[in-house]
């Protein structure tokens, strides 16, 4: 088991990949007017790719035209002071091609809020990272 | 109930510092080398400030030094598809004066990672917004 200098272990790539696999709900990092900004959003992983829907003329679709992002997921249980976190960074991008629209369409991933949701935003996970925290009582 | 562009319930900023303060994790967005960064931490809320622990060599702490940041907590029910998020921005400053150090450690607030945590990171809710997703079902 790894630790980092935090004392929190590290996760592997492929552990990574699975734990995000596991939650319906990550958290989109990206930059607004020059300020850090971060939007929780509903996705599904599409292979290497993060997969998220959104309005076309939203906010997030215009920040994340062609930017670097990051993403996140986690899951904390307070009351046993554990969890895990991964944050994936890579290049946004928006879907135009309308044959790869029509497939990510048919991936289980139906939007949370109300609206008409038909623009799709990948994000490729170049890099990926994950840590896990246990509980530290014992240490 | 006011509704902002994409049909999400827009919170008030009392709304949104009562639903921070039922939380003991939030996520610290910066920037780290020229791209986005995040890392879940837990937290406390003081007044205004949100107040966070770390070691003094911590990437984080560096990261946030005079910086300004984003800071975000939320909390999902993925069977309802319901939950709420509320997103701080503010300067982050790093606590150097040993009185507010002492005051700082005396809040309810215990590192969840292994190790000193001594180096205290206030982060000022200069600007506050959240959101609530109602069940869509009925829309």
């Amino acid at each position: 088991m790894k630790l980092d200098s935090a004392g929190l272990q590290v996760l592997s790539h492929g552990e990574c990949m699975a734990l995000l696999a596991t939650t319906p709900i990550g958290r989109i990092v990206f930059t607004d007017r020059a300020l850090p900004a971060v939007q929780p959003v509903n996705f599904v992983l599409d292979g290497m790719d993060i997969v998220i829907r959104t309005t076309a003329g939203s906010k997030l679709a215009a920040a994340t035209r062609r930017a670097i992002v990051a993403f996140e997921a986690d899951e904390f249980d307070p009351q046993g002071r554990t969890g895990w976190s991964v944050t994936v960074v890579g290049h946004a991008r928006a879907v135009d091609d309308p044959v790869e629209t029509e497939r990510l369409a048919g991936l289980p991933l139906t939007p949370w809020a109300p609206g008409s949701r038909e623009h799709f935003i990948v994000i490729a996970a170049e890099q990926v990272s994950g840590r896990r925290i246990a509980d530290a009582a014992g240490g």
